[in-house]
């Protein structure tokens, strides 16, 4: 996969007229650049430096000790140092002599962001003497290209981990009753989780979140010894990972009162809003469009029929990461940057994820994972197309 | 623990005469801060920020779907925002009026490093029609001091990691024999890990470590297929993670050929000298010396004996992360900017790893784990005195 994304990066280096692409990083244990995990696929300890040009080379300068290692891990010809990196680095670049350098830092995209302040302070200082300082460029538009264009390799593996999260689902219909409290429905797909051998996609303390009833706590929050009752909305928002890629999904649940064999029309109403508005951006996605558009599309499906707007954006792009960074379906709020101006390319897999309040009720929330094909998208999720019903 | 080290903060914030520290960040999962690891204890998706003053307050502005998980996790008086987080940081720091703002970012320290240069560029934009841009000063001396200076509490969570750790070893020295490979040592020992629940310390690639015989690969490798011959000095580098803390340890084995009741006279000299230059620099370690006066009492100690000098330094700090950043003992080359110049504090916890090689027998090092006490140092991991003979 490191070879294979390597391969990908020169390629994008010479679409992107870039001459070098230098990821500068340190400690990646404690302090990971999220690229290194597609172009190494190991950690480094002292001060690195990860060269990939647009004439096809891939060069690795590292701390003597770390030599073997990245040898063992990733496809650079590798040197080695002990007192400083600075020598070999302008040695490496002059005998290149790159017009533009991309770096890892980003306003807009956390995932080209890897650089952090201190290392840059020491770039540029090492720099300062050489004409490399004025060519220096964010790699954000590199980033995004490597993380967001998918390889089929890479779509199935994140379709591997979409299909154990929607079995863990299924368990859970199959299972879940009221009387439970949220953490018992959360304890139960953990179990799921070990015994299939997955991780979870992100912070455990809120994977699986579960929200049930009215009045719940927002999103990203953990779950909590609350009670499920008959008449409440309950959602999950959950993923895996497995071999390396993640999935990341909702899915929404009525628990009906005794003598109900439906669920109250402004459940379902609710919840039918929710799903019309990811059909409706799902058929607007496509390679050119924006961003925000997409984000326009089902937000604006949701205010007409009379509900308040979803405070998130309506989906982010998943890969290795659940948020995989760069690229994002969202308004144009200030928080988001540049990011709501991003064209869709064909290769992304984004999430759709609107989100409603059912006064009285609960959230309706559902989350669905498609691939942007080259004139539109397909569903990689099976998307929920009816409210889940538990019966009293 | 969070708690403890927010209070500890606050108090060091007085101590350094800072008004205000701020910690920055977004997407902590694919883009940890490590500062959170100790004042936060969990993950926040858009930029928030984390203040801690000397006044005494913690206060938090996050994404408003973060809030409930932010309250959950850590005693912040948490401010949700839904477009931008600049007014609201802008408000707090002006009711503050601090005089000088600690950010995250260190030319020496990685630990202290945590603010991405996108995030840094975030920042001072924010601020750059406020009084606050020109005090933003470095937080090294704040996260070198809340990190280094281990309480009651991690210094037994340390002492247990070191306790499964030796453990470990003890059962490799019974187990081990000739004809298995590097690959078969490292197996064996990640299988205790696997049966006591534990985590590795570092990257599992080369955690354990096992390097056997002569032109054996560097430190930081992976194991290899090469088969422990009977003559090898074999030497394992191994941690464990245990509730959040971690130990990095070495110790040295070797292989007696038929006819042999002890190791030769070379690879007998080899060890001690290792474990003299230990027992040398403890001597010395005490409050108030520097990083890089302890590194040369080790340093001088083998090159005086012959040797040539090892090509990293002579130990870390150990907590959180087995490199636990901050105040280093090393020596004064380029590639550890200030880290030789800092002055050793007690309740630091430090490894003491020096390495020498044996020509034809292999690589000889020793790691131990010291605290350092108000007027020395003493052994958290009890001291390997004997080289580890194993029979025939």
């Amino acid at each position: 996969m490191v070879k294979e994304k390597i391969r990908q990066a020169i390629e994008i280096c010479k679409e992107k007229e870039v001459d070098v692409w230098l990821t500068f990083a340190r400690e990646t244990t404690s302090s990971p650049d999220p690229t290194l995990d597609l172009i190494l696929g190991t950690s480094c300890t002292w001060a690195s430096a990860f060269l990939i040009t647009a004439k096809g080379d891939a060069i690795a300068i590292v701390g003597s000790l770390d030599v073997q290692n990245i040898k063992d891990h990733a496809p650079y010809s590798v040197i080695g140092y002990v007192d400083s990196i600075k020598d070999e680095l302008i040695r490496t670049l002059t005998l290149n002599n790159p017009q533009r350098i991309a770096i890892n830092y980003s306003t807009s995209d956390v995932m080209a962001d890897g650089l952090s302040h201190g290392m840059y302070l020491i770039l540029t200082d090492y720099l300062k003497d050489t004409p490399f300082l004025d060519r220096l460029v964010s790699s954000e538009n590199i980033v995004s290209a490597l993380r967001g264009r998918k390889s089929t390799a890479e779509i199935k593996l994140i379709q591997g981990a979409i299909k154990e999260t929607l079995e863990i689902f299924d368990k859970v219909t199959a299972w879940v009753h009221t009387g439970l409290s949220e953490q018992d429905v959360a304890e139960f797909i953990r179990r799921h989780v070990q015994a299939r051998g997955l991780d979870y996609a992100w912070d455990v303390a809120h994977c699986p979140a579960v929200f049930s009833g009215p009045d719940t706590a927002g999103a990203h929050a953990s779950p909590t010894a609350r009670t499920i009752m008959p008449g409440h909305v309950m959602n999950i928002d959950f993923g895996v990972r497995k071999n390396g890629y993640v999935s990341d999904l909702q899915r929404t649940w009525y628990f009906m009162r005794r003598g109900e064999t439906d669920a109250p029309e402004e459940v379902k109403r609710g919840f039918v809003t929710i799903r019309e508005a990811i059909r409706k951006a799902a058929e607007f996605l496509k390679p050119g469009v924006l961003g925000w558009q997409v984000d326009a599309v089902a937000r604006n499906y949701i205010t007409d029929a009379g509900y308040a707007e979803f405070p998130h954006g309506l989906g982010h792009q998943v890969g290795r990461q659940a948020h995989d960074g760069s690229a994002l379906l969202c308004p144009r709020w200030e928080r988001y940057k540049d990011l709501p101006y991003s064209v869709v390319e064909a290769g992304q897999v984004f999430t759709l994820e609107p989100r409603l309040t059912i006064e009285g009720y609960g959230i309706a929330t559902i989350e669905e994972i498609v691939l942007v094909t080259s004139d539109g998208c397909r569903f990689l999720s099976t998307p929920q197309e009816e409210l889940l019903l538990i019966a009293p």
